[in-house]
């Protein structure tokens, strides 16, 4: 029994970390210090119906496996999806993937691998990933903040994430910026998103450009190869429209940072996604206008930083967390 | 052995709640179930020193205690306070009290009772009240708000309370509505509490007032007169200019509240404090402005209600609660 016990303490233990974004799907077997073993992508536009996705994500795992040792093997499934529901393990009604309606993505999983699989959407599993593996591995309450195609946040408050009572709540990028303002994708109007996201920061520059008369790098490019990207090489380079526009971009930000804070009170703000590259040109004007906004006794507490992990693979590391957070 | 165990059960245990509000202090023995056995009162104002007031109520125990039986004891004290940190056990500069600074209100309470003491401000303490006693019982997550003086929130996800990492989340009042809007006794411009407060009420009144020519019966007071309850009065009465106001307070405090939801997904929102007697002149509106600012999947599953313990000692209620939802 003994001898039993020490060779399954010996055994090289995986979580499958699933990453499904509108684009690519990119998966990886991680160990419980947040190494990645392996990893590997697919592009999820090529699979029509999800289970054909799954299909493929296990064969995928069986090749692997005839690659491990005896004493290697995956304990369980971690998916981070736009839409993904963490109580009903389904994904509701995702703007940004080609499966309309509700996907029961859980189960299809569990099907196939028989070991338990945790579904959650993607700001949330960066929000775990940034709990276990990254910058708020010693914090009790923090947010994450992801800003790419859209604003997706994820709320921890003493070391919990927020699920709200039927698993959608931390949707910052749906609060009110300005009413009656920009339409938003989801059909409202003057959203977060809608002005800090890679759409809105397009949107901004093209609203700076018609109404000043500033010479910019930007005036060069048109709406087929303006890209979030390109307006941040403008800005390293020192262009002030550019600078101009992460700066409104950013103080938009902090406004609603600052009401965040006020009602979650976190120790730490970490921006994750691919807008947050810009770091201080986006920060900045963040933290200056969150500060302002803010309560006397919550100013100068609250840092807003960049995600420890946005460099590595987040979105696997913290799909991979769900799996050890919860087993172990 | 055996035989004191017995005699423990049948014991009658009770918790002392006690309310410190700017004006009055109220406190009372609560027993488990949240029945209120005796309660007393003291003004606030009359204790210039915090620990006169410590004395005070423990003197007022101790003549309680004679008529009690000798298995009737008190097994803990609850406190709620205006900027009471649960964290700290310290009022931390309340604006409503006399007493300045940073006031260390469970140790003087510990040195006199020598008992667990809890200590949390006055919306937290209205949260724990309606979970543990009230509509929230068999609620994971909600939302309850305070409207009277100021505006407070307590949080709560997964049936623990928001307390962010200092303490002092829930600032919903604090939160912006209008930029360089009204300004509000904290200092910013435009928080929520400068519009949907007793103050708010009244200065919406005298805009309104100002700006129509629309008869009213709320013309006939002066600045002294009007109160939120003539208002509430007039409303009830039909008159047009005080339903408008109630509409446009409505109407902000949903606004906002659509956020509140975004963030933390609640399965429902309770008004408590003075101006929320006002019942459906206030949650109407309310409800119509969340649900249109709300994301489709957050729409018609959220209610706006009264506190359950809206009419009864609600705040004596949730101080006790502490006691009863910590030491059992």
């Amino acid at each position: 029994m003994n001898n039993k016990l020490q060779k399954y303490k010996q055994m090289k233990k995986f979580a499958l970390g699933i990453d499904i974004g509108g684009t690519n799907t990119v998966f990886g077997l991680v160990n419980k210090k947040g190494d990645i073993f392996y990893s590997d992508s697919l592009r999820t536009k090529n699979f029509s119906k999800p289970t054909e996705l799954v299909k493929k994500i296990y064969e995928k795992w069986l090749s692997i496996k005839i690659l491990l040792k005896k004493n290697e093997n995956i304990i369980g499934v971690g998916i981070g999806a736009p839409n993904g529901n963490y109580y009903t393990g389904c994904i509701e009604f995702a703007p940004n993937l080609n499966w309309k309606g509700e996907v029961y993505l859980s189960k299809m999983f569990k099907r196939y691998f028989s070991l338990p699989v945790y579904l959650n959407n993607d700001a949330n599993v960066a929000a775990l990933g940034e709990m276990i593996y990254g910058g708020a591995r010693k914090m009790r309450d923090f947010i994450v903040v992801t800003i790419g195609t859209g604003l997706g946040s994820g709320f921890v408050a003493n070391r919990h994430l927020i699920y709200g009572h039927d698993g959608l709540a931390g949707e910052l990028g749906h609060t009110l910026y300005e009413k009656n303002g920009r339409l938003c994708g989801c059909g409202k109007k003057g959203c977060l998103e809608a002005y800090v996201s890679s759409a809105g920061l397009i949107k901004t520059v093209n609203e700076i450009l018609l109404n000043s008369k500033q010479t910019s790098i930007l005036r060069s490019f048109n709406n087929k190869t303006l890209t979030p990207l390109n307006i941040q090489k403008a800005a390293i380079k020192g262009d002030k429209l550019a600078i101009e526009v992460y700066w409104k971009t950013g103080t938009i930000l902090g406004e609603k940072l600052a009401d965040a804070v006020a009602i979650t009170g976190p120790a730490a703000i970490f921006l994750t996604g691919g807008i947050s590259f810009a770091g201080n040109l986006l920060i900045q004007p963040a933290k200056e206008a969150m500060e302002k906004n803010l309560l006397p006794a919550f100013r100068n507490k609250v840092n807003i930083l960049q995600s420890e992990l946005l460099s590595k693979n987040a979105a696997v590391l913290g799909a991979a967390a769900m799996v050890w957070h919860k087993i172990t």
